[in-house]
This record gives C-alpha cells, sequence and structure tokens, in this order.
C-alpha cells in the first residue's frame, strides 16, 4: 500500500521541456471558457517554436476556445506529459503562453505541413498556435 | 497525410464519464493559481463519488494549489482521458466543480484507505477532494 520508496522529483529547465514535448502528440490545453475553467486533450505539433493544434476532442470547448482567442493577448496553458504508472516514473511540461488563430494562408498551410491532424477528423480547418513564454516541468525517476 | 477517415465523435453522459474516470490513475488538475492557468497530472482515486488526489507532479503549482483553496468555494477542472494516438480513438472527460482539502483525521484515514498517493512519493500529506458539479464527454471511435 505504501508508494514506491525513494522516488527522485527534479526540476527541467525550459530547453529540456521543449526537447521533451517536441515530437508532438498528445497534450492538454487549459483555458477559461465559456463554461469556466476547461481542459481537454488536443493532438498537437511543435514546430518554429509553437506549438499547433487544430481541434479538441470535445467539440463544444474547442468552439468556445475559437471564440474566446478572437480577440490578441488570450493566456492558454498546454500541459504534456509522459508517466509510467507500474513504476510511477515520468515527466511532466507545463507551458503557459498566448494562443492565437493561424490567420494566413501561409501559416494554415505550414501547420497542415507539419502534420497537424484533429482526432475525429473532417471539417474543423482552424489552426490554433501557442506561443511559449513560461515553460516548466518536473522528472520523477527512481535512483540509479 | 490525411486522418483516418470517418472517425465518429460522441458525446457520454454524466453517468458513462464518471465510469470511465472511477477506476482511478492519471488525471489532470485545471486550477487558477499565483502564476496563472495552471495543468497538472496527478495521481487520483475516485471514492464516494467525489475524486481524491494528494499532491502534483509540479511541488510549485501544488503548493499553489493548497493555498488557493484555503477558501470554501475554489472550482477546478480534472481532465482523464484514455487516448490511443496508433488509431486515433478514445475517450476524454471533463469534470469541473469545487475543490477542497480534506481536513478532519476520519476523512484523511478514508482517502489513504482509496489508496491515493502521490507519485514522488513522501512528505506530502495534504488531501484534496474535488465533487463533481459538472460532468461532461467524448468517445471518438471508428464505425463497425
Amino acid at each position: 500500500m505504501s508508494s514506491p520508496a525513494m522516488a527522485i522529483a527534479e526540476e527541467l529547465d525550459a530547453a529540456e521541456c521543449l526537447q521533451l514535448i517536441s515530437p508532438g502528440g498528445v497534450g492538454r490545453i487549459g483555458f477559461t471558457g465559456e463554461h469556466g475553467l476547461t481542459v481537454l486533450p488536443v493532438n498537437y505539433r511543435v514546430t518554429g517554436g509553437v506549438i499547433l493544434f487544430r481541434a479538441g476532442l470535445d467539440s463544444a470547448v474547442s468552439g468556445d476556445l475559437r471564440t474566446g482567442i478572437a480577440g490578441a493577448e488570450y493566456r492558454v496553458a498546454f500541459e504534456v506529459d509522459a508517466l509510467d504508472e507500474a513504476t510511477r516514473t515520468g515527466w511532466s511540461v507545463l507551458v503557459r503562453g498566448p494562443a492565437h488563430h493561424v490567420g494566413s494562408a501561409a501559416g494554415q498551410a505550414a501547420a497542415r505541413a507539419a502534420g497537424v491532424e484533429p482526432w475525429p477528423g473532417g471539417e474543423k480547418d482552424q489552426f490554433i498556435r501557442i506561443t511559449p513564454v513560461q515553460v516548466t516541468g518536473r522528472r520523477i525517476r527512481r535512483p540509479a
């Protein structure tokens, strides 16, 4: 019933964090929407130093997000982790920064070329980018 | 390069959502902390209809959270998902509700009995419970 002994938690610097999230995959976007604080998974890519995604798994709140960020400075949180429940080790990264629509055709083409795809596939062609401003992370490991 | 065709996204009702998250595991708590909007993974259990966890992977923000919820009504978001990147199917659940410290010795003993353990193991003995008020979710699947 006790947790595995001697886990070591270490802070990661921003460069390590950005390296860890660079392969893309599933992250969770956090934002304040019409229905309050919202966290939902999105399929993301990192390209040119920004985080790009196309749609959330929850269409109601992704609609929210698309509306919410019409203004210029809409701060969001973006979390990525890789955690092994069996060994209770892994890492997590938290990125904070403004989210913006990718408005230009050139920007949208670049996003598409980066392979940003929403999971439900289909009509969602609104790309959103997050510019990392504050990047923190942590790794939990066992001593060697 | 195109996404798998014909993914079906369906909304889940609250009962289905609560069933899906009932085994516990890793969820992500979202809250507004001292350093802004924060999303971090926690090891959680569900017991007696509430979500219980003990500590975040990021000690700085979990400290934040512990401080922030000293007041009575501190709304948070809690997200759990199970997503298969290979098939691009899976589900996600979003719970919103107030977070409270588990203050009584009896409540803390019950939380301990439920098996709530923080990953880094050790000194974190502050249990936090989230009471689900708004529960939404979505499943992405392929047609049979």
